[in-house]
């Protein structure tokens, strides 16, 4: 099968203007179809806090209400995901933003808790594998961005990570998908503290020893959940490392990588 | 040829979300392939002013400056287009949100003139009527709002009407082109004060008599002047008339309709 990239870029590389157009331009390099999914990023709290909306808790969680679900639409589908497509142009791939109501590319419902009513946040049911497989088909690269909807008109804040990770499985049936987690640091470290310490690859053995040493920090959790996840609806790899080493990632040589075995 | 149906809404009517949803309502009932152009409103400029973006004037035009680039870019491309989008969907119609720099639909120049300096204003160069074709034909509805791009990585603000013509044009060697510029009139008045003196059609000659007797007034002119120049490159009709008469003005009921002879 035809490898696919589903990489994953997070908020920190997003805030960095010159770091994400390195990023950018190695994404761009990558000779194989590709879909890029984006994060939020600090500019949408700034928005926020300069127009005066209140970040809402309940119980230690982010809500996403109706004010909150205007700024992150219109930074995160608006002003991050058209810069990053501009700039991917500018390097030769032809890149095309989307969120989750575009081609009903992601279809989500909105959370339902028992306790804590987290707003206009979704969590995905389906994604659109069909319409995605035709604009691979015609060289089209994918941006997400964050944001779904319910298909009744309602747009929903949804977490990046699960995305990709839904477009990664659902596309595994076509593709040999690399489903790639980029971010600040390295990859899985040893010593949160020690970048040297990369783990270079975890199985789900090891992922339960690490856990009972309390080895892997709080953040890293739900990502390898994802990861092994993934994995077990049939994405071929799973790897997480430094966005920066994007290259490095793709050739192995750098980053933990997430197997089954 | 088949008929394309090429809608461009202006801002009065996105700024009332109820007169917007009975819009989509009925622009989703269309049975033919369409695309839906979309302007800015006053959002855009409310949201400059809460963030104490100060509007530039020099001789009278506006200047997009970065920072207005940053706010237009947010709301027209983010908050605008994904709503429309995920409110077309709710109705049925499978609508894909799109900038210019989106598979590099729309490509533009920084707009150059010899004593004013624009800004980050665009001017069209190129429509890719071939992906136009290509999402038309997997019954896709392109919704696209004014944000184009250089293909440098520049993100450019750009007329609509313009954007709308302009694909009206590129798409009339394939189709039988029917663009309609949707506005809060009932078309094109003999006198501007009386909605019940809509003038019928209006062909070339009786074009030069209404402008030389003063009685078309100043906002009509470029939009009829770019009714003129679509109908010359090829466009099989131009209506122009009220949005919530979109079905009367596509039945011919309604509305002034431009003629080339």
């Amino acid at each position: 099968m035809e490898k696919l990239y589903v990489v994953k870029i997070g908020g920190n590389i997003i805030d960095d203007a010159e770091k994400l157009k390195r990023f950018l331009n190695i994404f761009a390099s990558i000779q194989a179809p590709k879909i890029l999914v984006h994060g939020g990023g600090k500019l949408a709290t700034g928005l926020a806090a300069d127009l005066g909306i209140q970040q809402q808790l309940i119980e230690g969680r982010r809500i996403t209400d109706a004010e909150t679900l205007k700024v992150v639409t219109m930074v995160y589908a608006g002003y991050i995901n058209k810069t990053i497509v501009a700039q991917l142009q500018a390097f030769g791939c032809n890149a095309n933003g989307f969120s989750g109501a575009d081609g009903n590319l992601l279809l989500a419902h909105k959370r339902q808790h028992a306790t804590i009513d987290y707003g206009f946040v979704g969590d995905v049911d389906a994604v659109n594998e069909k319409y995605l497989k035709t604009l691979l088909s015609k060289n089209v690269t994918p941006v997400i961005c964050p944001i779904t909807h319910d298909g009744k008109g309602q747009l929903l804040n949804t977490n990046a990570d699960t995305i990709a990770q839904e477009i990664a499985k659902a596309l595994s049936i076509d593709y040999d998908v690399q489903l790639i987690y980029s971010f600040e640091k390295r990859g899985v470290l040893l010593n949160a503290d020690d970048e040297s310490t990369v783990i270079k690859s975890i199985n789900p053995t090891y992922y339960q020893h690490l856990k009972s040493e309390g080895i892997i920090y709080a953040g890293m959790l739900p990502k390898l959940d994802n990861a092994f996840a993934a994995l077990q609806s049939g994405v071929g790899k799973v790897i997480i490392g430094r966005a920066e080493q994007l290259q490095q990632l793709i050739d192995n040589t750098e980053g933990t990588t997430i197997v089954n075995e």
